[in-house]
């Protein structure tokens, strides 16, 4: 017998300036002919997540109550907002669990019983019902905890693989390059042979990804950054650049240093700048500040927002392919994910919970537990 | 009889801070097989002349001697000349005058006699040696005025043109709209029939640009600027900014506007902006400061360094081939320059000259006029 009803995470902006997130018992609908019913035993929190369920709010000035958050946003923040005020939006981008239903379509039928990954949205859920279509079968033995990022951070790595490619680039520079998603390119670019410079910023997060095997990795925070940064992309010949960060100064730190490298090599001086091509992707928003291009990085350059599934539209569908089968066959290797904490998803709204995990700190990525 | 020295206008950076333009008598090469020595007639000053010239020197606190400046540069701006401290540079991007004599080479003799435009740099000097290959020969009765920038701002119009269609683009929005390169872009757009959205700063550039049948201009400092903007943006579905300003405020509210005017088409919400594609390309940098993008816009958009000669190598030899048939077809029409002042080559450095000219003002563009 299925349940009349399950707990969901929604997120839920108000007119007048406000975003409430909120632990709900809803209907849960019956499959269609080709959808499956998942009980959700894992999904993660990633950036995204996040940006859907509080945006721009003020978690600092939020009010608490039991499975509510009430969280102030400014009027700058609403006018992003205007096109979602009123909407109740489950949360959840990617998530793993078992089939415990399904519609009478074979495709459907053939799921039940068995664990599977989806990236439908709504995950922080204990039931979900999507489409047949949308589940990856996970390879048996893996754990709910293995499978649930199987989607966004994989095929984000692979996609910059494949961008990387697109274009001729010679090799990558990764900004937050700590992150879990930075630890999966580490061993992705290891396995495939791409140079791969690191840009992180405090000691201890270089220490953990020279631990992974890391050849190239720069501090930020070092006095030597730029130093050190033109020393590695003299060494690896890297200039695309995949950017997590969006403001702030690191970009076009970057940018000016390709570009320096760039004149040095080229010798004969020219009022426009260096010929070497120059690429930044911003992927990201750590820093939801302005994104800074300073104007010593000559003509030569191209700086685009990239967003996943868009680019993966782009590259087409025999390239789609390939990335999928790539990020099922290392799964629980090149493309496992590390979780600081895991926590009930009926837990998720308490207040020391949300003040942690909307601090967005390297190595504090966090699991939900829908089933407990 | 050839003469053995010519005037010529060079620019050298020094080491400590500063740029010495002068006017000097230098030796005029004899022509090589295939060269042809130009008299040279009339010259623009383009804003990237002015780059070569003064680079970011203060001309403010600028000395003036007879036929020399000495202007100070800061150490940032020196940073950027490194690579040519010490090195005496002519200066000059374009030119038109008269073939007075030439190589033994065939083609070069075939062009004695003849009135020519070319881009070969250095044509702010009274005689100029240059291949015969660089040679465009004007159209009978052609004057040196009317075909001394038959080069850089026809074929950037053309090369806007072209690059719109490369990417599949719908349209143009054109910043600092109202200079001579705008114009042409005017009226080449209007040629072609491809939507254009005019962005000046001053009410008199608008009143100018409606005057030679511009549909849609948009005046940055009018306090209604951003739903005008907005307006004509729905009217034309243009798609696709040239930017010629790089710093300050006005690309990044552009990129906004565009993003807004795609959300509102979107209809329903999403986390990640619009997938509406947004396009910019600057090409100049009319102020220096950083190149702002606000966060607003979206994942889809791309922002890049453009810059003729490279883009035109892009393009390909067909292409090329075309555009420079184009401007040679339409020269004294569509390609039309504008000049505020004609001065003497032997006057360009007189303190109110420099003064005048480097303010960089629309509409206050000058012809130099080597042979007076």
């Amino acid at each position: 017998m299925l349940p009349q009803t399950t707990l969901v995470l929604t997120s839920q902006v108000h007119e007048g300036g406000k975003i409430v997130a909120a632990l709900t018992d809803m209907p849960l609908p019956a499959p269609g002919e080709n959808d499956v019913v998942i009980a959700v035993e894992a999904a993660p929190i990633n950036p995204s997540d996040l940006g859907l369920l509080f945006s721009s709010a003020r978690i600092d000035d939020a009010v608490f109550a039991p499975g509510q958050v009430e969280a102030p946003v400014s009027p700058a923040g609403m006018a992003a907002l205007a096109g979602r005020i009123g909407e109740v939006m489950p949360v959840g981008s990617e998530g793993a669990g078992t089939v415990i239903a399904a519609g009478s379509g074979a495709a459907a039928q053939a799921l039940v019983g068995k664990r599977v990954a989806t990236v439908a949205g709504g995950m922080y859920a204990r039931h979900r019902v999507v489409p047949a279509a949308s589940c990856m079968v996970l390879p048996e033995g893996t754990s709910a905890r293995d499978g649930a990022a199987a989607f966004v951070n994989p095929l984000t790595a692979v996609g910059f693989v494949e961008t990387l490619r697109s274009v001729g680039g010679k090799g990558i520079i990764h900004t937050a390059a700590a992150s879990n998603l930075g630890q999966m390119l580490v061993r992705l670019c290891a396995a495939e042979g791409i140079p791969l410079v690191n840009v992180v910023r405090k000691a201890e997060q270089a220490d953990l990804l020279k631990g992974i095997g890391a050849a190239h990795v720069v501090d930020s925070a070092s006095p030597t950054f730029r130093e050190d940064l033109r020393q590695a992309l003299e060494t690896t010949g890297a200039d695309t650049v995949f950017d997590a960060i969006g403001g702030g100064p690191v970009l076009g730190t970057i940018l000016s240093t390709m570009e320096q490298v760039g004149r040095a090599a080229a010798g004969a001086y020219s009022r426009y700048g260096s010929t070497a091509r120059k690429r930044a992707y911003v992927y990201g928003m750590l820093d939801t500040g302005p994104i800074t291009l300073p104007r010593d990085i000559g003509f030569v350059w191209d700086v685009s927002g990239w967003l996943l599934f868009p680019r993966m539209e782009e590259l087409g569908p025999e390239v789609r392919a390939r990335m999928q089968a790539r990020v099922g066959q290392d799964l629980t290797t090149i493309f496992a994910s590390n979780y600081k904490t895991q926590v009930p998803l009926s837990r998720v709204l308490d207040e020391d919970v949300v003040r942690d995990f909307t601090r967005r700190a390297t190595g504090a990525k966090y699991l939900i537990l829908p089933q407990e």
